[in-house]
């Protein structure tokens, strides 16, 4: 919805390193991490950038996200103990500052190695060569305490961005982060830097093209170029982020507003509340418990429910019943059922949900079996055919059956989605 | 290892649109797919950018990771119907080419739309204009034929980089990637990389730092330089991957067997192989079953058990047992011991792991219980503390009980990580 150009958001570039990011080993969880802790700060984050161990890869991508113009450098990984950890010497480079030992950080460091050496038994001189290398520090910067071993960095580029360079382990880079927002320099950037509050829509089987039309036909009528808006499928949900500029805030109001009385059948939640936080607030806010009895997802809806804190307060537990045998002696599934409808069946589906309630003593039961492929699929129950049901103590049920679309992994994971979703239906937690 | 310089293999760089992946809201699945086809296809991936849908970001991340001097560039994402999907018209002005209705590829989208539009109930002009839009070719590219309604593009900027344009949906990327290695001007670039086979080691429990020291060791002695390494710590393994440049690779082979050689009891596999094929495969070899008692890992182990295509040959089921009830009715932990030890300890572990097992009638079971945290830790038994046990049909027992660090998703990750190593140790697939 346009560029906006009232107010600029300072901008931000994120540097994540690590060879095996390319090689497709692993999964960045850093480069998302960050761009959403610096867009909750009031940054605009405009690009995150992978590159390997090679010290003139990285040094080209300090140069690349610099040269649009940021405010901001993030880097994360490559300050290990290896090699190819060679982060601090070409921040070093591209702000222009000399490494020195840091003799404080050394001992802290040392401290901190040792205890983990004293348990695992490794020591000698890897251990000591790794410590001093992690205690070299570019003069000028402000050093941040390790989380793990590594120390991070916040320093200047003359006339240049801030860079903060942080450590690659998840754990480590999200420990560090409150030091980051202390350090001197970043908080006197921070100051500079207009807030403005998001919106976030989320609707539940309402397909992007619809929304764009909307968005399309609203537009004809006002002026929406200050506010910036992403939509964004996620988890079978779409998410429809609206950005105001500093100032448009009441338009990106009244947009929300408008879009949420257009899709309401669809709407999840119209302050960006997930099924999973919907769901845990309507269990807890009712005093109701769920059990699950899983096939084809195989404990992954389970897995979930208890992914929250504190979720041992709505969460019994579930069977993963994989196998006929186990549906019909762990949930009382009865085997003639299964003979006469199959395994993947509607009848099943209730069955389990009443069969994981009742062994529970839950007040929701939930049941899902399905073909996940990518075998076992036939003409009458093809791969992605999935039944589900939700019956509650005070007799409501709740049944589907979709074909739904994708490979094992996807078909999975939709039928969490989806089984979340009715959950919350069941629970009483979708506006009405 | 150096840079090596004998053989150059072609370089790529890959560029991933989306607004979404700098808000953080989602974690960006394409990179790394591409990423990992393009090393096994023989190329060196210099850099995956992630930027939003404003046109001058995307143009510019297009402009940057050419600078670099690449052969080959792949976008993923912005193909869609919404007027934040950009890229088509984006990389038709990179290589210079108009932009032309495919009337063919209209009707084609048009099928496809339709088929969906029945289902759902969606149609009328925003399913036209879609259509449309997403009917545009820059002229001379090869169009590749939707997956889901968006084609994919191949097309070469005159004197520049191969331009694969892909959808963002992966499912839709993945499903169209078979029709890129046939495209012509696919096919000619490819006919030009060296294949060089590369080795991946994994290790269970070797700190980097000791890989790290025992390379420099070996360094010391020979001559590494055409042998690129980099070690990535996944999943509590630490794999080591060996990319020799072409020529190199019996140096490769031969470091491979030394990095074995002295680090013999910690290694999971010479090939490369993930514990989970491991398992799989030595639960096959050997006619077992497995069943799960989980308690913190809420169907995190079970679920992962049944990932894999074919699972229900070895994986009999599982209760997740949240509720001391739950382990006391379902597992048959008797509710005294449960009283005199507490739910989280050795011996409510190894009961979850016998009840689990003869419930299920399984030739294995594995029982997790654990403090995930954040809350309900004690002195005696603080946050991160899981037990395991797995037990066998014929008598083992393998139990663990680790103080394991991180969040709450990390410890049940990691425990999950724990205890499929455990079951394939108990199912006799480590190496030795």
């Amino acid at each position: 919805m346009g560029e906006g150009s009232r107010v600029r958001r300072p901008r931000a570039g994120i540097v994540v390193t690590g060879s095996e990011l390319l090689t497709g080993a692993v999964r960045d969880a850093n480069g998302p991490w960050v761009a959403r802790e610096l867009g909750e700060l009031g940054f605009e984050v405009a690009q995150v950038v992978l590159v390997g161990d090679r010290p003139e890869d990285l040094a080209a991508a300090l140069r690349q996200v610099t040269e649009g113009g940021v405010d901001l450098v993030v880097t994360s990984g490559g300050l290990g103990p290896t090699a190819d950890d060679i982060t601090v010497e070409i921040v070093a480079a591209f702000v222009g500052a000399e490494l020195e030992l840091d003799t404080a950080m050394q001992e802290t460091i040392g401290r901190r190695v040792a205890r983990w050496a004293r348990r695992t038994g490794f020591a000698g001189p890897a251990l000591d060569e790794a410590t001093r290398k992690q205690a070299m520090v570019p003069r000028g910067a402000v050093a941040l305490e390790p989380v793990g071993t590594a120390p991070g960095l916040v320093v200047r580029r003359p006339d240049g961005p801030l860079v903060v360079v942080l450590p690659g382990p998840p754990r480590e880079l999200q420990g560090m982060w409150p030091a980051v927002l202390e350090a001197a320099p970043f908080a006197e950037l921070l100051a500079t830097v207009p807030r403005a509050e998001a919106r976030s829509l989320r609707f539940f089987n309402l397909p992007e093209s619809e929304i764009a039309e909307t968005l399309r036909d609203i537009e004809r009528a006002r002026d929406l170029s200050d506010v910036e808006v992403t939509t964004c499928l996620r988890r079978s949900e779409l998410e429809v982020d609206l950005h105001p500029l500093p100032g448009a805030e009441t338009v990106a109001a009244e947009l929300a507003d408008e879009l949420i009385a257009r899709h309401r059948k669809q709407l999840v939640s119209a302050v960006g509340a997930t099924t999973d936080e919907l769901l845990a607030e309507a269990l807890l806010e009712h005093g109701l418990t769920v059990a699950t009895g899983e096939s084809c997802t195989g404990g992954m809806l389970a897995s979930r429910l208890v992914d929250r804190a504190g979720s041992s307060d709505y969460v019994d537990g579930g069977v993963v019943a994989y196998s006929n045998e186990a549906k019909t002696s762990l949930l009382g599934v009865p085997a003639e059922m299964i003979a006469e409808h199959g395994a993947v069946s509607p009848e099943v589906a209730r069955a389990l949900a009443d069969g994981a309630r009742e062994k529970f003593g839950a007040s929701i039961g939930v049941g899902i079996t399905g073909v996940a492929g990518p075998g076992g699929g036939t003409e009458a129950k093809p791969v992605g055919y999935v039944c589900f049901c939700v019956t509650t103590a005070d007799g409501q049920v709740l049944a589907r059956d979709p074909v739904l679309p994708g490979s094992r992994g996807d078909i999975r994971e939709r039928s969490t989605d989806l089984a979340m979703h009715l959950l919350l239906r069941a629970a009483g937690g979708l506006p009405h």
